[in-house]
């Protein structure tokens, strides 16, 4: 059996939920871990913004660092946790020396992840030491090991996931409360579960993060994250909830990533009508889920809680423990030096079923306006609602379609809203059937 | 970074739906796998029990073995695979030889793995090989990889499991059909979705060698399969999926186990009635689905397909990859001489809700004498069900129970079973809430 370190000693950057949730897990399961991984792993060294701050942690005897940096040139630290979070500064800083000086590296950040991955798995793999960074998709849930370990006999088809709670959170609220989304938003906030600035969630930048590293390893490419199309839920109405449930759907914000005719690499975030039956229709408030769909196992779901301490606290361990066994891969499972660069498929190339609802004035003729659209794009309609109203009051037209390109939906989309009925921008929902 | 093989030579006994789909994903994605795992995974040799027999696989080139013992012996292997069954007889000789040979095993045997594990184990700790057998529990699911490294620092807390694809079947038409158990497995039979002698999947054995394997790991326990309460489905009738439904629940069989007042753990195998709105009450048709409670991540939900080639094959060949790539751990996670034997908890110390159904004429005292016997026993009853039916004839009398011990349910099914106006066996069906 290859020999394996006795004692794995560990710096912890950044001292944040997560890192309070790595150190308390360190403390309280130290003979449980030591037994699982065959080697004892001793917090040796921590650093954070500011040392006064009342964290709850005992850290008496550890080490307390000023400046990260010095965490990943310690000669008595063989692995480097970093919990700061950033695509650049000072947590890019600490990974790339701590991989230069032959350390190991966990990470629980995405973005540096999605921006850096190829490169900073390059220098790992020359350096011959493990980079993991399970915590940086989907928390709690081990996606990262079940795409490079569980499912590595697969070819993978398809990936498509929950992987923000925020807008999970507000989208399932929304649905409940049958409120509308600047106000749960704003109650979000209050209460903690939303940032004061909230874009980065439900702009859909965080799951892009996230989608761009899933996608890079099930298609073996680098992570790109000039190649997505990115939209958030800002525009999903309690409106839009209401017609979901009459058609059968719910709405969720997906990240979905499949090959496209061999090459190209599809990676897209938006909103999304899906089946109640599908099982992502059953994920609610703040948990996560990925699928996974493999020419062999065909479909796998998986589903726990995305972000917090505990979970994701749970995948940092998980990868130092990893390293405490001696296991160790090309970070993105495959030598970087063999990934080609993502070849984006362009969203205009998508084919699918639509959900369009119009805000009109309802007037003679205009259902003819919208339905002599949708004939000229060749856009085959599924189902048309529209309900009893009050003659030239403003009234909701939804309409599904059959398969159409998402081109010919665009081009519609231009045209309709050059209608002179029209109240309010033209909503478009894509449907899928995960 | 290690030094790894180039190359990793592999030998299968057994050539049934599982061997041919493990032949076919070795064929078809040798590049994939070789990129993936770091080393090319090279079939040299086979054995199955009839050479003529047409499996439809590319054989050529790859030697022959009439005696699949010769597997375990020859030189030329680095790695058998077994795919025959049993806890004994051919698949135990081929397994042990192969470890005392110095070849790592990857096994689909669950029956071998339940009953000699902690043996098979220490074996292979003390050769300095691996032991892998991802194959053997839920198909496709990585369940054995989630439990050992994904999840590994947890501290297990409950975990929850649908394991065998034909009761889930059988259950999930009984409840879409309305017919009773007799003829849908008679139909099951008939597709080859059951087995001609179905007892080891109808009552529960198959689930419980799985669950066996999972607590092992889970609680760190040498597996025991004689600690195991097993009951199977062949008692649920379509008149319980019908009252199941209208009381709010699914019935499913699940494989459960706990750790109890912290050193005993409770293994059992049983039908339950769960909640429509639990993740496992949403598995329909032959998936299996594995609930995992841990004490950091919280609840970890996986589904996936349980059986059938490309699933399990696709876990074989994931083992394989592991083995590639050097990946190597004490089979049952920790080193098998500090596994404790597993002290059972007696299912008579379960507490918990109950369904029982009676089937009764319908005479003056029947429903007080089944209150009484209730009220003896401290029992609470939750609800209650009669429907309207013609006097004198036999009516089903349904009652939940509130939190209950096992004990004192057991006595009042005692007692019941006496009453002169129970016209049938009554039924006992364990509510969960997972």
């Amino acid at each position: 059996m290859q020999t394996r370190p006795s004692l794995l000693r560990v710096g912890i950057a950044g001292l944040g939920t997560v890192g309070g949730g790595v150190v308390r897990i360190l403390q309280e399961q130290e003979t449980l871990l030591a037994m699982r991984g065959g080697a004892r792993l001793e917090l040796v060294a921590v650093s954070a913004r500011d040392r006064a701050k009342a964290r709850g942690l005992l850290l008496d005897g550890i080490r307390w660092e000023e400046d990260a940096t010095a965490l990943a040139s310690a000669p008595d630290i063989d692995v480097v946790v970093e919990l700061i979070g950033g695509a650049e500064g000072i947590a890019r800083a600490v990974v790339t020396q701590a991989l230069q000086n032959g350390k190991h590296v966990v990470t629980a950040n995405k973005a540096l992840i999605a921006a850096h991955g190829a490169e900073l798995a390059a220098l790992a793999e020359a350096k011959g030491v493990g980079l993991a960074y399970e915590a940086a998709v989907a928390g709690g849930i081990p996606v990262i090991k079940t795409l490079r370990e569980g499912l590595a006999a697969n070819r993978y088809v398809r990936i498509t996931a929950i992987l923000n709670g925020t807008c999970n959170y507000i989208l399932t609220t929304m649905e409940k409360t049958g409120r509308d989304f600047a106000d749960v938003l704003a109650e979000a906030q209050a209460k903690g579960y939303a940032e004061a600035d909230p874009s980065f969630d439900i702009d859909g930048v965080d799951t892009a993060h996230k989608l761009a590293i899933v996608a890079a390893l099930a298609f073996q490419r680098a992570p790109n994250l000039d190649a997505l199309h990115i939209e958030g839920i800002r525009s999903i109405s309690k409106t839009d909830i209401h017609f979901a449930r009459e058609l059968g759907y719910r709405i969720k914000l997906l990240g979905i990533t499949s090959q496209r005719d061999g090459e190209q690499v599809e990676q897209r975030v938006h909103p999304c009508m899906i089946p109640l039956s599908a099982p992502l229709a059953t994920v609610d408030d703040a948990y996560n889920a990925v699928q996974i769909e493999g020419d062999a196992v065909g479909r796998l779901f998986l589903e726990g809680r995305g972000a917090g301490a505990g979970p994701t606290a749970s995948a940092v361990v998980a990868d130092l423990i990893d390293a405490a066994r001696g296991h160790r891969m090309p970070p993105l499972m495959v030598p970087a030096a063999s990934l080609p660069s993502l070849q984006p498929a362009d969203i205009s190339g998508l084919k699918g079923e639509y959900y369009l609802r119009l805000t009109v004035v309802d007037r003679p003729g205009v259902l003819a306006d919208i339905a002599g659209i949708c004939r000229d794009q060749g856009i085959s309609v599924a189902s048309l609602i529209q309900h009893a109203h009050a003659p030239e009051e403003p009234v909701d037209i939804v309409l599904t379609t059959h398969q159409t390109r998402e081109s010919q939906m665009q081009q519609a989309l231009r045209e309709v809203a050059l209608l002179a009925t029209l109240m309010a921008p033209p909503q478009m929902i894509r449907i899928e059937a995960p």
